[in-house]
């Protein structure tokens, strides 16, 4: 089990406001099924590599489909093997 | 006012669980005064540009001097002239 | 056609020193016939975002083959509909 | 001595060909005497964490001044103690 971190970077809309792109997005991480966690400087999400990377592309397909012509994806994820991640427990110190 | 995420991670420690290296960082955080919330891919913190970069050097000794050889960090900034962020207004859509 | 950074953090190694663990993931960019350039901070890749998914997915099987027991991954992937990107392009101002 | 990546992606601009807005950037990196290299997914400096940090306020001033309502920075740092990092060293495995 992995932990994600999904931020979507829209370019060249026509208002510094970008929550109406980001919405069509956010929806498809709510249908995934995936445990996720809305958070200010992205969406965080618990799955296995590969559900998070189609989740990924979902997300892909829907900002584009949103109507914008440029888009900066930046991805982190954390995975180990040695114990399982949760969201829950990242925040633990 | 901007929105900041900081990450920390602390390379070549003898174990893959790094959260003792990460708690004189959070200590620090929490002694700037800035409004902050830990998330589970990195900690949140609002503020000036100045203030932020402040921040990130003080977090960069406190590591270091936790017995780290080798630590990336990853700091994204979120700042924009035409309306207050903030954190819970980033997370609202 | 995009274009993505794969940067890959192994923690927990014995040593600060973590190029033996990014060798094999170098060896797995290269087999898969994408053009690429070797950057001091992460490999740029140029593909397809089906493409770039797929290699980020077999990186991580090469590191935690290697014997890390956790990896952090940071992806960005830069993506638009309107204009071709290329590698070259990109430092072209 | 630590190797920085920076990364400005100006929001709401009108066109999704953000290069005007980089290039004042550009300007500011060249002229800090720092040693840098431009990549294709962000610039690439070579200094001290306060140089670096000194750095990423005036790429900040500048994006700012050409006009950017709203910009995101990504940076991420390498920083260790116990070896000098280079920007050659960084891709040499």
């Amino acid at each position: 089990m992995a932990i994600a971190e999904i931020c979507l970077f829209p370019l060249g809309t026509d208002s510094p406001s970008v929550g109406k792109h980001l919405k069509p997005v956010i929806e498809v991480i709510e249908r995934s099924g995936l445990k996720y966690e809305l958070c200010p400087m992205g969406t965080v999400v618990e799955g296995s590599i590969d559900e998070i990377l189609n989740l990924v592309k979902k997300c892909y397909d829907a900002i584009l489909e949103s109507g914008v012509a440029r888009v900066v994806i930046s991805l982190r994820i954390d995975e180990r093997t040695d114990k399982k991640l949760t969201i829950e427990g990242k925040v633990k110190f």
